[in-house]
C-alpha cells in the first residue's frame, strides 16, 4: 500500500477524542473540519504553571536521494512510545503547499507512521501559511506605500531589503521591477518574491513565546535603510499591530493524530537553510505541559538542524533537550559510502561500514551540546542483517546504541525497543544541554564556531561586504544574537558531493542577513535557493478531483 | 453602540445549532471553529431532488457616500421574515481581506442587522480567498513554467492575458516587469497582480454548479494567444486538475448566522464591475433547497448589480427570482437631488423629489426583467417624516411600495412590515423572469441592449481594437456569452458625477476581456481599477491585538 493508500484507510477518532486525550476540552479546541484543530490560545496561557515533559529531538545523517525518514521516525517513536504506556506527543513542522505542485510526495511521515489527515496538511490546512503570506505582504505594501505619500522615514529606496512572499514555486517572481506604469503606481525599484517558508515572518511566528512577543518581533524586522544608512523597521512603518491581527489564529497550534490516534501538533515551517527549520515553539511549549515525553524533530541533516535547534530554538526558548534521536538508514549510510542510488539493492557490507563515517560525526556533535544520543536505524525492505549488524557495530565502537525499528512497515509495535531505550535515556537525567558558543562572542567568531566546530572546517573566509556588514550588525546592537548558516544540506562541507565526513574544508561566507525580528543572523554559504522553480513535468499535471470528491496524482 | 460592538455582544448560537434550525447534521458540517462552518459537498449533493423556496434579490439606487445598507437590508429582511414565521435564509457575498487594511470598515452588515462572527468574516475566515489565491497563481506559475522548459505550445510571451493575484492593496504590484536575473529565472516579460476578488477564478467558483463543473470552467480559461492568434487555454498548461483541487474545500458554502441566530451563507464574492459581483451559485441553490425563502443581494446599485445576477448569474444558473428589493436611503436620494454630503443634516423634502428618480429608473429597469419590486427606505436617525412620505408619495406614483424599515436600529422587528409584503409578492406568483436579450444576440448588440435599455444611452462607441476583439472572440465560438459592463458604479451613465437618471449620453467601450471560463465577455467603460492601492494613513496603521485577545482599530 502507497502512504496515502495507508493514511485514507486510517481510522481517525474525532478531534475533540483527540483533544480528551490530552486533557483538553471541546471548547478549548478551534476545530477545522472533524479531524483538525487549533488549541485556542486561551487555554495555552492557562498551562503556564504546569510542569514540563521531556524533551526529544530526533535528527539525523546527511539527507541523501535514498531517503532517511526523520518524520517518519518522529511519528512512529511516539506510537512506540504510547504504546508502552507513555504519554507522548508528537511536535513537527507544516509541510509548504508550494511544491505539492512540483515533485510528487507530501511531507507527513510515511508508512505505518504518518500524521493524518495528510492530504489536508499538505494543502490548505488551517490557513498558517496563508495567514503568513498574508502579513508578509501586508508589511511589503505598506513600506511602498510609505514612499508613494512622501516617504517621511526617508526610506533609500534602492535599499529596501523586505521582499514580497507567496506559498508557490515560481521562478518568474526571482527578481522583478515593479511600480511600473507612471507615477500613480508608486516610485519603480527591484524586487522580487520568496516562497512563504522562507519569510522571515515565519521565523519569527515560530520563535515568538506569546502573542505579545509576536507583535514585539514583528515590529522589529529591519525592511530596508534610510539615506544615512540607519535601519528601518516594521514598526516605523506602522505595520507590527495589523500584522500581528493576521496571525492571531495562526498562532495556535495545529492538533492532528497519528494513524494510531495519538496526538500530533503540526505548527510553523520554517526553512532550514536561511531561517532554523524547527517547529514553533508554541507548539512545543504547550506539548511540554500536555505530555511527559514530546518528540520534536528538526530540518535537513543534525549539521543544520540540530545546530540550529539548539544553539538558536532551545537558546531562545530556553528549552532543555533530555535526549537526542539520530535517525539512519543502510541505503543512506551506503550513499554516503560512495554508492550510487541505482547500486542501493546490492548488500554491501563495506559501503556501510565506510559511510558510517557521517553517522559517527553527527553522534559526536550532538554530544558537544551536552544531550545524550541513540541511533534509529530505520528500516527498509532490502536491508541485509549483515548491513544492520554492521552500522550497530559501529555504534557500539561510538558508545552509541543503535536500535532496528520497523515502525515504516509496524506502526508503533515496530518501534518499541528504541522508545523503551529512549524513554530510558531522557529520564535518566543526564542531559546537561548548553549551546555551543555564548551569547557575547562576536558574531564572525559565532560562525567560525558552527564551521569548526560542526561542519569540521579548518579555516572560514568572508566576503567583504558580508565582513563589513557584521561589523555594521554589531554596531547596531544585534551582536548578541545567535547566527543562521545556510549550507548546503548534503554534506558537513559547503560542497554537496563530499559525502561522508569530510574535514579540514574551507567555509566561505557569501553574504550575510539580519533577521532582526526573529532573532537571528543569517550566514550564506553557496548558493541558496529562497524561490524554487517548477521540473519541466509539474506534479500539478497529474492533480486531479475525481468523481468521488478524492484527489489523484498529490502523492 | 459601533457595529463591532453589537457585533461582538451578540449572543452567538454553536454553528451546529444554525444547521439544525437548517435541518443539517454536524456531519455534514465542516466546522471552523464554533461559529462558522462549511457545508459537506456530499450533502449539498444530496439536496437536488428537493424544491427550490423562493429567491428574493436586494438590489439598491446607485451607491452615494452617505451609504445605502444593501447588505444590512438583505440581513434584515432576513430576520424579519423569520420573526414572522417564515423560513428564510441570508446569501451574501465574502468580504475581501485587502482593503480592511485600506480604510476602517467592514462588510458584514451594519447595526441590528449583521452577520457574526464579523471580525473572522473580514479576515481569513474559513480561507476561500487564499485558496483562489493560489489556484490562480498555480495556474501562473504554470504558464511561465511552460514557456521556460521549451513553450511546446508556442504562447506568445507578449500575449500572456493571465497576470497573478494577492488579496492586498498594493498598488506597486500593478504593472512589473518579471522573470530578470538571467536564463535561469525565465523570459523576461510584462505582467502584473490583480487583487483576488478580480480573479476569473473568484467568477468561476462563484458560477459553477459543482466541483465536475468547476473543473471543466477552470481548464476554460484563456490564459493568452500563441503566435498564430489562437488561444491558450489552462487545460493545455494542464492546471485545471491542480487548480480545482486546491478550490475542493472553497466550493462548499460557508455557513454564519445574523445576530438574531438565523442562519446565513456567506459564500464567494466577485468584482461587482468586471465580474459579475454575486455570491456563489451553489450557495444560492444549496440554500433554495434548505429554506422558503431565501434573500440574496448583488453588487453596487441595480443599474450594475442587479443586472448582471439577471442576465449572468440567474440566466446561467436557471435561477427564477420571485421578487427584488431596492433599497433607498433618504440621505442618498437627497445626494442624488443635488445636496452635498455635509448638508444631509437638513430637512430637504424637494431635493429628496429630485433625486427620487435615481430610484424610479431602477425600479423601471428591474421590471423589464418580469421581476415584481418593492422599495425598502432603510431609516437613518436624521431623516424626517415629511421626506420619507415624499418617497412613499413618489413611489405610488410609481405603482410600487415603499416601505419605511428600522433594521438598522431595531434589528428584525424593525422590519416586519417589508417582510410580510415581500413574502406576499414572492409567493403571488405574478413573477415572469426573463433575460434582457437572447444568448443568440452578437456581443455588441448585447452591449447595446444593457447601455440603452440600463443605462438609457443613446448611443455605444467602441474602440476598434476592442471592436475586432468582440469579432474574434464570435469568431473563437464565444458569441452566445452574456456581456458584463465594467462600469462607474456611482451613476447609471459613465460620468461618476452624472446622478439622478441621466439619459441619452454615451457608453464608450474602451476595452474588451474574455472571462470564457467564468463565461461572459467584459466591457470596460472607462477607467477600472483592478488592483487598489493604499491610502495616505491606511487603517492598518492602527489595528492592533489588545492584551485579552480582542482586535483593535479594524472597525
Amino acid at each position: 500500500m502507497s502512504d496515502i493508500e495507508i493514511a485514507r484507510a486510517a481510522s481517525k477518532l474525532p478531534i475533540h477524542e483527540i483533544g480528551t486525550k490530552l486533557g483538553i476540552g471541546y471548547e478549548n479546541l478551534v476545530p477545522y473540519g472533524h479531524d483538525k484543530a487549533k488549541i485556542s490560545a486561551s487555554f495555552l496561557a492557562s498551562l503556564r504553571d504546569r510542569p514540563d515533559g521531556r524533551l526529544i529531538l530526533v535528527t539525523a545523517i546527511n539527507p541523501t536521494p535514498a531517503g532517511e525518514g526523520k518524520t517518519t521516525t518522529t511519528v512512529g517513536l511516539v506510537d512506540g512510545l504510547n504504546r508502552i504506556g507513555r504519554r507522548a506527543l508528537v511536535c513537527v513542522r507544516e509541510p509548504s503547499l508550494g511544491p505539492c505542485f512540483g515533485i510528487k510526495g507530501g511531507a507527513a511521515g510515511g508508512g505505518h507512521a504518518q500524521v493524518v489527515p495528510m492530504e489536508d496538511i499538505n494543502l490548505h490546512f488551517t490557513g498558517d501559511f496563508h495567514a503568513i503570506t498574508s502579513a508578509h505582504n501586508l508589511l511589503a505594501a505598506m513600506i511602498d506605500n510609505h514612499i508613494y505619500w512622501g516617504n517621511d522615514e526617508d526610506i533609500d529606496t534602492r535599499r529596501v531589503t523586505w521582499r514580497r512572499v507567496v506559498d508557490m514555486n515560481d521562478r518568474a517572481l526571482r527578481q522583478m521591477v515593479g511600480a511600473l506604469g507612471g507615477a500613480r503606481n508608486g516610485f519603480p525599484r527591484e524586487t522580487g518574491f520568496d516562497i512563504t517558508v522562507a519569510s522571515e515572518v515565519m521565523a519569527i511566528l515560530c520563535l515568538a513565546s506569546d502573542p505579545a512577543d509576536l507583535e514585539t518581533r514583528l515590529g522589529g524586522i529591519v525592511v530596508g535603510y534610510r539615506r544615512d544608512k540607519s535601519p528601518v523597521f516594521a514598526r516605523d512603518i506602522k505595520a507590527d499591530g495589523a500584522m500581528a491581527v493576521l496571525l492571531k489564529d495562526a498562532m495556535q497550534p495545529n492538533l492532528v493524530q497519528t494513524l494510531e490516534n495519538n496526538p500530533a501538533l503540526v505548527h510553523g515551517g520554517p526553512f532550514a537553510n536561511i531561517a532554523h527549520g524547527c517547529n514553533s515553539v508554541v507548539a512545543t511549549k504547550a506539548a511540554l505541559k500536555l505530555a511527559d515525553y514530546v518528540v520534536t524533530e528538526a530540518g535537513f541533516g543534525a549539521d543544520l538542524g540540530a545546530e540550529k535547534f539548539f544553539n538558536i530554538k532551545c537558546r531562545k526558548a530556553g528549552l532543555k533537550p533530555a535526549a537526542a534521536v539520530v535517525v539512519a538508514t543502510v541505503r543512506a549510510l551506503k550513499m554516503n559510502g560512495g554508492i550510487a542510488k541505482s547500486d542501493l539493492a546490492q548488500e554491501n557490507v563495506a559501503a556501510v561500514v565506510r559511510g558510517a563515517v557521517n553517522l559517527g560525526r553527527h553522534v559526536e556533535n550532538i554530544r558537544k551540546f551536552g544531550v545524550p544520543v541513540i541511533v534509529a536505524i530505520n528500516h527498509f525492505t532490502s536491508d541485509t542483517p549483515q548491513e544492520v549488524a554492521a552500522v550497530q557495530a559501529f555504534a557500539k565502537e561510538l558508545g552509541v546504541e543503535a536500535i532496528l525499528c520497523r515502525h515504516w512497515a509496524e506502526g508503533g509495535a515496530g518501534i518499541e525497543e528504541l522508545a523503551q531505550k529512549v524513554a530510558a535515556l531522557a529520564d535518566s537525567g543526564i542531559a546537561d544541554f548548553q549551546p555551543l558558543y555564548p551569547d557575547d562572542m562576536p558574531l564572525l567568531e559565532k560562525i567560525e564556531a558552527v564551521a569548526k566546530g560542526i561542519y569540521r572546517a579548518s579555516m572560514v573566509t568572508v566576503d567583504r561586504t558580508a565582513a563589513e556588514q557584521l561589523a555594521q550588525f554589531e554596531a547596531m546592537g544585534y551582536g548578541a544574537l545567535p547566527v543562521c548558516i545556510a549550507k548546503t544540506q548534503y554534506s558537513f562541507s559547503t560542497d554537496p558531493a563530499a559525502l561522508g565526513a569530510p574535514e579540514n574544508h574551507k567555509v566561505h561566507v557569501r553574504e550575510v542577513r539580519l533577521s532582526a525580528g526573529a532573532g537571528f543572523v543569517v550566514a550564506v554559504t553557496g548558493d541558496i535557493m529562497t524561490m524554487p522553480g517548477l521540473p519541466r513535468v509539474p506534479a500539478a499535471e497529474s492533480i486531479r478531483l475525481r468523481q468521488d470528491g478524492m484527489i489523484e496524482g498529490l502523492f
